[in-house]
């Protein structure tokens, strides 16, 4: 028999909101969908709904613009208060210019905005615009879900919070894991002989950006209709190592 | 209905040999996997057979490095010869340091080794090492094997070539496009509202970046044993552009 991976969209999500009970949304979606959970299912959730459920909101109003967001918002002609949260939530800019911020993140990934989304937030009140910043922790988030998933379930479920991302070299995003549980984001291919037998050199996949993208196929980009894909007949090994073996290091990365 | 997106490992490919009709070879696998081919599908092939059926083995014996490919050689402790192949697929080395040669490829990519492979080689002559260089223009050997495709069976079926590849910021590699026919490699959302009417800003997604590495995920990356993914259920727009605009301009790329 062929080896088959199928991807599917959970069907009518809804609208998430701050609070909401993530797994409850989740498994009335496999129900919609004619699903059981089960063993070895992979969930790529987009880390849109995970801020939304945890709260993640910040209300651009609030922000008094320090001087280094000032000189960050005049240089890149951003929002001083946007360019302020960018500052808030990360490490380090590591390149500017004009309607371009990219920085280290606080939680080690590199990326455009800090990751803060403008995109698909409601704005009850035109004074008080909100922008949605990524989760605290993502992994941890991860390993929540998957925990209440296996209690209410008894089932085994990986779970894959995907966010899209510019990269390097080349135009156009796709999808990366932000955190993980359940699953060895990085697949070890060190020392394994080829079909010859002569030994790889070392290379390690990272599945888990394979599979964020995989989902992000599948997500839109725009749309919060599809939010959690589920993928079934992935082969990876499970951990709760989480996605910090993704991030390298910067004295070891040669592009930062 | 959840909207659905299977991968299709085609089976029993067998060993590729210079010459070799690929599209033979994969019709029958659809026949193996009994499945017909239809329009929308999208094929996701592995550079390496490629490369062979296209006969792209380079013969280390027969090269004489020049002397900058023995002092890149020297830096970066590596076969001088396969450094003169290196230097001779490249436009320019990025990055070097022991182990590690890192440049932009002739076709535009930035990749290590400039994507020379040594695993999965037979080499049927100890004293005559092969490696195995990238398609002469892969988005060319893309559109021949569509356009054969299309003639035998009168359907209309995108291709895509992949290979992996380490990446700035990021351990592990994933899939990546290094050609492409009959896809539009970058799903253009710029202008399109959000769900609430908002204009999104400038957003591409690399489609065909995606789907290169959903189908790493079922190729392994040693294995020559699935080298051929069968996508369906995509959503793509057809085009004939190939790889290029997935390929940053380094004036424009802020970390080359």
């Amino acid at each position: 028999m062929a080896t088959q991976l199928t991807l599917t969209a959970l069907p009518d999500i809804p609208l998430v909101e701050p609070g909401d009970d993530l797994a409850t949304i989740i498994l009335d979606a496999y129900a919609r969908a004619d699903l059981m959970p089960a063993d070895g299912d992979v969930l790529v959730i987009a880390q849109k709904i995970i801020s939304k459920a945890e709260n993640r909101y910040a209300h651009l109003e609030a922000i008094e613009p320090c001087p280094a967001a000032l000189a960050l918002a005049d240089r890149t002609r951003t929002d001083p208060r946007l360019a302020a949260l960018i500052l808030r939530e990360s490490r380090e800019v590591l390149r500017q210019r004009p309607g371009v911020i990219i920085v280290e993140h606080k939680l080690g990934y590199v990326h455009a905005n800090a990751g803060i989304d403008r995109s698909n937030i409601v704005s009850d009140d035109e004074h008080d615009p909100r922008v949605l910043l990524l989760p605290a922790d993502p992994d941890a988030s991860a390993r929540g879900l998957r925990d209440t998933l296996r209690k209410r379930c008894r089932v085994d479920i990986a779970v894959i919070i995907n966010d899209s991302a510019g990269r390097a070299w080349r135009n156009g995003v796709i999808g990366f894991a932000i955190g993980c549980a359940g699953i060895e984001p990085l697949r070890d291919m060190i020392g394994q002989p080829d079909m010859f037998g002569r030994a790889l050199e070392r290379t390690q996949i990272a599945v888990a950006d394979e599979l964020a993208a995989a989902g992000s196929l599948l997500m839109g980009q725009a749309s919060e209709a599809t939010p959690v894909v589920l993928a079934r007949g992935v082969r990876f090994s499970a951990s709760d190592v989480g996605t910090a073996p993704l991030i390298r290091a910067r004295h070891e990365d040669l592009f930062r």
